[in-house]
């Protein structure tokens, strides 16, 4: 384990010299996630908290809502040609009477057999599925607050430091604390560890806090903070269309560009506090 | 069609004071890749080039590698609520002889029934389906013409510039010509795009060319320009270890933190040009 890092020489070129020094790269690793023994997905993601990732996924996908669900997680005796374990199966039992997810599951949550694929229809899987509602978090946002949430999220990703790599996930308190932080090469996998870490932490549904991810925000991400009840999410970058519709069509506040004291938001700008309404109440 | 980007008015916030301009957003939708008449994935993309994005999915898998392969590529008429195609699943006929591809078939590409999964496997299945040796293209890297590339694609990129949230991915000549250039909500799609446009031009495979994308490079990104016989990756960002790792393996030159005059050389690094040994000769 501890391969959240790999070191590496290169060859550095600046105006056309080279030297030689030695970098560090995040390290991908491939995961099988298994439940009750069956193989349901690989995903490529940096090692470490794979036990949170696939619990995580598991809500992602609205197989589990709670704890209590998963009766155990374990990494599979999968054996590398010198005979370790490569720590990169897991295995995930349910409880009894938890169903165990169609291993089609995947394109299932965005098809259906009534219409043509199409952007409404992932929506409708999402509003099917999703086992909260958050749209009735009566969380409110304070845009000073919300402005320090990149710099918070920036200042504990210890990883990003040395690689340069990463994607980080950061989950917060309206007030703008942080309760955990997570980093991947998959911005949706380390999104899938927090939601994995407050499951296995009896927090589920994540009334009250904001889900803060480094880069941009899509469908899928909006996806994985409904199915966990988080009723906002934040990025630094731009979000998509569909990721809009789906804040939207959920309730969730969807917030982008968040860069020093300015932000868009493309969703639930209620839950936003205004200066001006502030001023003349 | 022509829905690359939606417009939506978005609340904006500045200094805790709001407005409520017209924001351009990348449009995101599902789209699914059948073969034969059977679904293979689902995969959220920027509507546009769909053949492309499916019959470059099709070579990444190693299911075709020349453009006879493919009979036909047209879209399903799945129908929306108001009769309405939603151009959102297309279907791709093989030829003739051309087995099609297992539908567990994303699963079987990175596991093996022979040892636990690990990077080492992965590296083993792309080497076992790779058509072409990248290792043995003899395209010779001038940096001070890579240093082009970055500003070549920005300036090419006409929706980013509009919604910020768009990956692109462009392929060059050694010469730092612009070939093809496509952006995508998802950079593999932005790949994908690419890939498939050459292997519908019969330009397959893509020897003495550079791809160049936004961004990242990870595992992914590199199995997909092996399997279009790319020699060489280039990428604004930092790779992960197993990129590094399948670029060594394959014999790529893999390029990251590409800024301004000075770029790292993960792999490959003895087709770039250097200062030094041009003036010592």
């Amino acid at each position: 384990m501890g391969r959240v890092t790999i070191r590496r020489r290169v060859t550095r070129i600046v105006d056309g010299a080279d030297s030689r020094p030695v970098d560090t790269l995040a390290a991908e690793e491939p995961l099988e996630i298994r439940v009750n023994g069956r193989s349901l997905v690989v995903t490529m993601r940096t090692p470490g908290d794979d036990f949170d990732l696939a619990a995580g996924f598991l809500v992602s996908e609205g197989v589990v809502r709670r704890a209590g669900e998963i009766a155990g997680i374990r990494y599979c005796a999968g054996a590398t040609a010198d005979g370790g374990n490569t720590y990169n199966v897991v295995d995930v039992v349910l409880a009894a009477g938890v169903a165990p997810p169609d291993p089609s599951l995947e394109r299932n949550f965005y098809t259906t057999s009534s219409c043509g694929l199409c952007g409404k229809a992932s929506l409708d899987a999402v509003r099917t599925v999703a086992a909260w509602p958050v749209r009735d978090d009566p969380i409110r946002l304070d845009p000073g607050v919300v402005s320090t949430l990149p710099g918070t999220l920036r200042a504990a990703q210890r990883v990003f430091d040395r690689t340069g790599g990463l994607h980080a996930a950061g989950l917060f308190s309206a007030a703008g604390r942080l309760h955990c932080l997570r980093e991947d090469v998959g911005r949706h996998n380390a999104v899938d560890k927090v939601v994995g870490w407050a499951l296995r932490d009896g927090r589920l549904p994540l009334r009250d806090t904001v889900l803060m991810v480094s880069g941009r925000a899509s469908f899928e991400l909006v996806q994985k903070a409904v199915m966990a009840g988080i009723p906002a999410l934040a990025a630094v970058s731009a979000p998509s269309s569909l990721a809009a519709d789906l804040a939207d069509d959920a309730g969730l506040t969807l917030i982008g560009f968040l860069r020093g004291s300015s932000m868009n938001v493309y969703a639930g700008a209620h839950r936003v506090v205004r200066r001006e309404r502030a001023g003349s109440r």
